[in-house]
């Protein structure tokens, strides 16, 4: 296992084939029934649950390390993986990249995530490379926004209607 | 009421008192269980769920806007309000955005919003201004990142190992 420190990206010791049809396979892990929420989100608005798994961690009912080794144990060499974790250095993120590190499988890991960067991921229909998913970041970083509605001295100061 | 449009900021008729406590809430609005989900995930990070009113739109057992109008009646003017959504400019969005605007009540819409920006304002203990909130946004904007764990082939372009 090979891990280059600072740049955010690790390289492991896996080839995918190539020329081969990837599937997609998103997993979403995080604190608490967040994870559930958003596959809620996402099956009403977009009707497509059957290649999302998802991890409730620190929940009764939830064996966080177990659920993560099933979801690991199934993937295949040709999938393409999509991790989404809550907050990046968290607990959940630490277990997921320590997971998949030392199972040598290769991820693309999205952390701090938002509605419309999950909603890309499930709605691509092609393979991205590393450079569409940077791309997409991206956007949906800035699709993060803040509308004031505001009080009415600020209107009178900027513009008079009286 | 005015509204000035193309900024992304619109101003109400509304003056919140000066010199008074200010006390926060907050409303995560959503599609489906998301605003649930995004609680759950506080309660267990924070224990903070007070001053936290969450709406599951377009859920069976939810009327979004009975559950919107019990939460705008019993918002004061003293209040400073937040209300996060899950998409800029979609459904749940726009009815919220509409009914603070003919409600003529002050109030802070996070769209597109991640755990980080949502525990942030949580955790805030101080009455956030506008640049105060703009700097948080931007600060969590830069928490949805990618991590790639790639392939072996990628390390042997920049370090050869053997």
């Amino acid at each position: 296992m090979f891990l280059k420190v600072g740049t955010g990206i690790a390289y492991i010791k896996v080839n995918r084939k190539k020329g081969i049809n990837h599937m997609k396979k998103i997993l979403i892990a995080t604190h608490g029934h967040l994870a559930s929420g958003f596959l809620s989100s996402i099956q009403l608005l977009t009707g497509k649950v059957q290649e999302i798994t998802v991890i409730n961690a620190y929940v009764d009912e939830c064996d966080f390390e177990q659920e993560l080794n099933v979801f690991v144990n199934q993937v295949n060499e040709q999938d393409q993986i999509f991790v989404f974790t809550d907050l990046f250095g968290g607990s959940v993120n630490q277990k997921i990249t320590k997971t998949f590190l030392e199972k040598e499988i290769a991820v693309t890991i999205l952390s701090g995530f938002n509605l419309p960067i999950l909603l890309e991921i499930v709605l691509a229909t092609k393979e991205l490379t590393k450079e569409d998913i940077q791309e997409l970041v991206n956007k949906c970083q800035q699709e993060l926004k803040m509308t004031i509605l505001d009080e009415v001295h600020v209107v009178n100061e900027e513009e008079d209607f009286f």
